[in-house]
């Protein structure tokens, strides 16, 4: 897995380009597409033909329908805010990654139920951040988390010193990637 | 909606007139009556009868023996500190309003997939207050949130100003009701 | 029931005795071993059979195999972090009290509907600590707690204080046994 997975809005179809192009440029080959916007099926069909050496994935799925569809459209991971069984069943069945949010204990033994290892870990500041993620890991020594949500430039480095910490999810990437290319 | 939902405690029966008549005199035409205490069937009967102006709910409906009562009473909408999949099931059936408590992003998923859009956020001051509903607004802008516990004068305006904020629940528009009728 | 519980982890099964017999020592009769380690279960056997005045339960049980192996060594209860509900079944059917980790107001709805009325807070510094507890008994006064991670010694005293504290989980007191135990 990537240690970074940016999370990224696509609002027209046409910015698709412009945002892959400059995450891959700043070395990030991974792309979470969210099922937040109208285009979010046509962007990640797109960017699963035309960047075949990244890893495109849907973000933000909630419901059995969504997941269809971004599976349908080639997305080679699922991420949700929280956890959905029906998703995690739909996922195993297709052999295809599956990262629900869980930020209880009691979410966390569901997912381990459904064979899930990794979880997503958000709004991680909301739920008390690293302090949080340690405290859990003790009963929990087999999960790896990906906090998301109020993880930034100023304590990524903390988060991603924790060995149980798989990858950081968030939106500053993507405008850290842009900046970049606009620079040259 | 009313952007004001009081939640009412009613010990005795004879203090419904007093309270509601409080509620009313200070411009709020809702009230939310726990069952929390042994008069509260009745004095959602009590006030359904002779308030019929005013929009009577019940809160603190825990399971179905208390929303079948609630419903027995005339309760024109349901409210729970978490979410009951069995309420919500009675309440979607009755076509009547049911705002379950959810504070995770699986809760909230959860209450999607029964339909409900707009959910309790309780206790709002433990699990984050506004900072924890914009940043859960990301990921369902389609929710709306009734923060409850730890809303006060303090920070209400704050609160009311975040668009999704439906409404906010609390037991402190009932003090400030009797205060104000005792003054007069 | 105790009022501290004391979460050991015996990653050798020789140490069993030393920590048992410093608990008792120190006046602690009663022992939540983890299933964290792979001698888990045969030390909650060892101590139920050696030391038969102590309360010797499991704690750390995340599925229906930890469960079932704990009670077949012996395990008096049964602590999970989260709530499983098929933990809870196999313990209302054996009659053994289940305490499992609740955090959320829908949480403890799934527990009270288990007829369960005993919940694990964990890790309660995490999830708002006494201020949480104080905020979720309003609507749940039935309900007792076990604050678990984060509680020691320059806060235990406040927790004891509040009425639907149960009992105080924590690792601490094992520290503090074997320390005492030692000075002699």
């Amino acid at each position: 897995m990537e240690k970074l997975i940016p999370v990224v809005v696509i609002k027209e179809l046409s910015e698709t380009d412009k945002i892959l192009t400059a995450l891959k440029n700043n070395g990030i080959n991974c792309a979470e597409i969210t099922f937040r916007t109208a285009c979010a099926k046509e962007a990640i069909a797109y960017a699963c033909k035309h960047y075949p050496e990244m890893s495109v994935g849907a973000g933000t799925v909630i419901n059995v329908e969504q997941c269809q569809a971004a599976l349908e459209a080639g997305a080679q991971f699922i991420v949700s805010p929280g956890l959905s069984v029906a998703v995690a069943e739909i996922c195993k069945e297709k052999n295809i990654p599956y990262y629900p949010g869980c930020v209880t204990p009691t979410e966390i033994m569901q997912a381990l139920e459904l064979g899930i290892t990794t979880v997503k870990f958000f709004p991680a500041n909301v739920y008390g951040g690293l302090q949080a993620l340690k405290a859990l890991s003790a009963p929990f020594p087999q999960v790896k988390f990906i906090p998301t949500g109020g993880v930034d430039r100023s304590n990524i480095d903390e988060f991603l010193a924790f060995d149980k910490v798989a990858a950081i999810g968030g939106s500053f990437f993507v405008k850290e990637s842009l900046a970049k290319m606009e620079e040259k």
